[in-house]
């Protein structure tokens, strides 16, 4: 299992689509945005879900918590059942964030990435892409990174998604 | 945990999205498709994974049945941690893939459903959507409800989804 | 030329995509949701361009009056120069937008077509679909038809895209 | 009017969402892109229209030609008629492309901009996206300006998109 975890435009989908083309074995990417997607109307327009506020900043509820437990706990079994999977994450609790999700991932092989990424260079990529809430890339840059431990960083300030799989394919088998 | 099983434009997408807007607690959706959005190259490149023919017909690999199988270990995992998950599916192989997943399934309350539409008009919604392999609504209409059994049968054909999702929504706790 | 005019949810596009796969010459479609999806940032999050209220209803400013005129001056110049056009459009003002549009085609060939879909089913449809804000499918189904003249009607009610584009294909050269 | 000439995967899309977050007035843009979304499927499943090679090379037939040059004559109208308009467009003809379109734009103001890239590392963006015919980035990086001439020329290969809007901002009024 590869987590990747950085902060919104940081390049986490590029690095996981290059990821899948590189690697010689099958891999299947899973992210936080693929289960927001998947949400109701009753938890995105509601308190109890997720809210992007007018700053890009993210409120998570207590509909959210519950829901992404459940998400996550699946997507270890998926693991466990077999398959290669490449989480792509935003901790926007920092070392908390990192300690829940390990706790999931109990007993498998883990191969924890920092996807780093200047917030100014983030930011413009943000608005390049144009589909993003302004706002959240500088907002999460750092912090999403704050306590957590690695055991391959890359930044991709000035360095392509492509050439980042590479630094993180030489780590996996 | 409802299953809605039929061809491909027959609807399922469409009363899975009302279900989500109608039923008072939170559910989130899962389908067969969203797995094979996520598989890499090397499974939908090569004879291994996922190929579809001229005719819209779909080949299976040994690839992925060994990542499928993963998959719904996962998202059964999921529903025992208390996800409520409408899962979308396409039996190409009838009867023989309820059992399958029937028995990944295993103690969990299930909502079999049955989601038909006259092979003509799934075609005709092919067309219109115009983002399908022409042929693979026509080729599944029918052999995708081979030996099925269900709690609840809808017809697409004269309903729209909306009213399809309210009588499965009926037997919905 | 060939204006289609309903509301949003009435089964335009789907018409529009049939048209293009069943017409014997090539067709290309234009709508003004292409229009909207091109405009600028301060276009769409100020008063003076398209906005969309909380019940649906569409608010359109001085800034989008303009830009829709040189937009509607050069699709018109497109067929001039020959190519056959699909415009897909919703005549907020009724027959007043229709004349607007006439004048705009002035020596062209159209054919006028109005797409007519019951209030309640296209608010289903709109609840299907899930990418429209509520509300606009019912508050615009009739508005747009009021005093527009047509040359052929369909009702997408309950019949499918492909056979309201064979009716609509019948009057095409 | 800005035209921005560049190689598949070189940034284009990324620098017209910009500039028409920074521009000061409201611009909106059109590429070759959007025309070939709209073709029917005569035109692209056939000879005669718009065809991708398997080493992502792009074959033009004479229905595609007709097709094109209707288009081009309607932006220009559009332009005319008072639109401010961003073209996103490939020289695969270098020069004698620019000699057409410009023949096109006759009369109105024309900024031309080379959105230049390092081949290889537009290639490394394309497996990022990973929505292109893999080899399409490689094999039109430089071809596309061959005898081209530009007023701006920006280089996204160490550039964000951001700031090389930014240099083409400062070029227009």
């Amino acid at each position: 299992m590869i987590v990747l975890n950085g902060g919104s435009s940081s390049g986490k989908s590029g690095i996981s689509r290059c990821l899948k083309a590189i690697l010689p074995r099958p891999w299947i990417n899973l992210g936080v945005d693929d289960l927001i997607d998947r949400l109701p109307p009753s938890l995105t327009d509601s308190g109890s879900g997720v809210a992007f506020g007018q700053q890009g900043e993210v409120v998570l509820g207590a509909g959210w918590r519950e829901v992404e437990t459940a998400w996550t706990t699946g997507v270890a079994a998926m693991a466990r059942a077999g398959a290669r999977i490449i989480i792509d994450d935003v901790f926007l609790g920092g070392r908390t964030d990192q300690e829940r999700l390990r706790a999931h991932l109990d007993g498998l092989e883990v191969l924890w990435v920092g996807v780093h990424c200047d917030p100014e260079i983030a930011a413009a990529r943000e608005t390049a892409r144009g589909d993003r809430v302004p706002g959240m890339a500088a907002g999460q840059a750092e912090v999403v990174h704050k306590g957590v431990v690695y055991d391959v960083e890359v930044d991709t300030t000035h360095t392509e998604s492509l050439h980042c799989a590479r630094t993180i394919a030489q780590h996996v088998d």
